[in-house]
């Protein structure tokens, strides 16, 4: 492998690259046929994109078979231990919060109670920081136990006093469930409140990328593959601290990421 | 009145202006009260922007005290009588573009099913446009009886065969139901898609307004504001084959617009 | 040729096709060459997408050579006979009005007066519209003869009261020069104000299509493909008043298409 | 002061607060005018939002009359010392892929060459960073010596060989000159290349701000209150490393922040 290829390997990505996940590839079979595919392909090297189920995958391949595989954090979810961002999740915050803003718009216009549905199984980034970012009322995340009770108690007293608008951001993991369940709890324990609900869903998932993002791949990118020219394999290149560093498959599979203290602070000042 | 106030009034409009049903303006009190407001603030004719409601409303008001009220069609649903396009319908198709176009980006990446819906309680207006513009693989609204069998066997047949993706744009108001409905029987009928469904609501109710949008707002701005100098009162101001047209209210209220035809052609040949 | 073709045509368009002016083409020899490769590879109709002088080509190749083209309107200019709308001119318009927006508020910032120049060598269309979109405080158009004198005028008079910034579309075309000519000459005369240049160029070539532009592509894409299916020929198909229709490439080409004087009145109102 | 004015504090900013350079406020009078305006309305404290002149003047004002000033860092440039970011840098660097993206869709289609002048007298971090998120084939900037022979030679290199556009990104104070004086130049020594210019000017001050400036600003805003409720004055609040930092004024204004070295590696690896 020399690096006149570098270029050519960091051109492909997002949404030229199809995905898909692979059910043969789970088997000891079928990941046979896929390194088979890759020697009678002359391919010496991957680069794998994606997050902790990808690098269990490429994990175990890579021990298998001992083909050397670096991986680059592409989650919108940010949720990857062993780098400050992953691809894709500043992409899905910007589309968030121009959808908030757009249902802002006729917040203000009708005194309405709007559920706005975002992405984040496990992790609040998108809600917290997409919160944060478009002034939302209240935001509901899997790494807070907000139960329903506690948000009505918000509601009743009044959201903040200064705003016309009420917004809340629902991450689809939260514990008191989906925007619809709650949303149709809370039309139920206030009947004079119009709830309204948007489930963003797949919207968070494509788009154009932002300019930090592409700056994040190309940086990977080209990371990822000097890793390679360094025979480096089994880990993941991040970026912490605006520097390059790289973490081991079964660290960055093994530990969670935090969210910032600041920011739970910063979504309370700015909503009270 | 002069027409030194027609800039002034013309600025005015979109989410500048706050909006809301009102309970009171329904009884003859409140009616009463309204006028009363009017007189004291020394105003003397009313331009209405908005939709049937809107101007049932008028009419009723401007026959009941002899108050002159002209109409401006300001609905994102584009079904008014007497005008080729309404205000904000520009706007929200091109929102709903946007998030088809976001959402098509992952649709060839992972073959799913995705079911999107948009506005359009009585009026398919946003999903067939939003369906031709998007290239969304089947439409589903109020005025064409689709059941959801129909559409079962169009997603039987393969859609198209060209095309990796497989988007459903689904009005509010169709007869099979909501999105949510509809995914659920199609994830139940066919439990090898991986359906997904997207609920727009009101972001298609807010944003920049485009173009088009602003140039028709400003052109029949100044239309309502020449008619009220001209003494009419009771008419919908709209544009037809870009020519301005007065439209009295009783008709703008009692007919409704057709789709064009061409347009259902269109979606079929598109989606084939 | 049959029906089952129309769906793969129109799928071509606007980026995805790449365009060339041909010098080889406006040879006789090229023409011949032209012709050897469309019958070698079986293609029995070309439509072609363009302004007056992709017409202009097909007109004669046809003529030379006896071989069905259609054409469809594709110009950001907007200026073709025989159609409402061209193809890119929506999406360029918006490109434009999306750009004055943004100049717009630090023009609120900062007491400025602001120069953009847009596209339209020979036509206004972009630039009356853009302006009456963008709340433009002057519009200088080919089509009116604006000097410099009128303008400085104009802007001596105070311009909007009213309003804090000062934005001047200038048409490329402009027969009082480019925008930098203008900017010079007024930031000599008036050297109190801080004037700036945008110059957008070829941004307003490029960009996802708005929904109208979609839309209409769509339907002109249908009716080319069915007016060859018809025997026609040399012929643009426009849309007028919502309906498709058939102009010979001659009238095309030889008439201009006039703007609407209610536009250079609404420019009047809302800038006074 | 008491921490109930926060959020209040913190709403404003971007467009909604005007801003303007003062002459009178480079006097001692006009400051002394300032203060006791100040001090008849009651106000203890400010935050000042800016870059190195803001600074200055703040901490000039600061010393003469004992008055508590923390700055914020609101600049597109990028260029102060003492934080990672500055509120408003993200807005414009998405402000210009945005537009090359729009400017690279006919630059595949024309084989042309763009010069796209961006903002930056000073420093090249939006040309840089726009290059490396754009894909752009040259960067020109303050920081490295570029001059036009060494451009026209990378120009007849033929720039990158798999790529069709030829696009460069010219910061306004680049040594080599303007776009526009670049672009007449490589005209005139490559007369076979068809050279186009645009020139982004204010469009890069504007905008909806994106979910990083917002986070930014909401996390210095809190900062820069909490800073002025300890007491502290004459410093700037910074995040360096995800963490908010306090940096004395006279730091902010005296030292440069450098480019990070990757990133001139990256656009070359990229551009190659």
């Amino acid at each position: 492998m020399n690096t006149s290829d570098v270029s050519n390997i960091i051109q492909l990505g997002g949404t030229i690259l199809k995905t898909a996940r692979s059910m043969e590839f789970m088997t000891i079979e079928g990941r046979e046929q896929a390194y088979n595919n890759l020697k009678s392909a002359n391919i010496d090297a991957l680069v794998a994109i994606g997050g902790d189920g990808t690098f269990t995958g490429a994990r175990i391949f890579s021990q298998e078979f001992g083909f050397p595989i670096v991986g680059v954090p592409g989650t919108i979810d940010n949720d990857l231990y062993g780098t400050d961002f992953t691809i894709g999740y500043d992409t899905a915050l910007n589309t968030i919060i121009e959808a908030v803003d757009k249902i802002r718009d006729t917040a203000t216009a009708h005194e309405r109670l709007f559920f706005i549905e975002v992405m984040g199984r496990d992790a609040g980034y998108l809600a917290l920081n997409g919160g944060i970012a478009s002034g939302a009322e209240a935001v509901l995340i899997p790494e807070a136990d907000t139960d329903i009770t506690t948000l009505e108690n918000f509601i009743q007293s009044g959201f903040r006093k200064s705003k016309n608008s009420s917004i809340v951001l629902v991450a689809e993991g939260d514990k008191a469930g989906g925007a619809f369940q709650i949303a149709k709890q809370v039309e139920n324990d206030f009947p004079q409140y119009d709830v309204r609900v948007t489930i963003l869903g797949h919207i968070q998932r494509g788009g154009s990328p932002t300019a930090s993002d592409r700056i994040l791949a190309s940086r990977l990118g080209i990371a990822s593959v000097e890793a390679l020219l360094d025979d480096q394999q089994s880990v993941m290149v991040g970026i912490v601290n605006d520097e390059v560093e790289l973490v081991p498959f079964s660290r960055a599979i093994k530990y969670d990421k935090k969210l910032n203290p600041d920011l739970f602070k910063a979504i309370k000042i700015l909503s009270t």
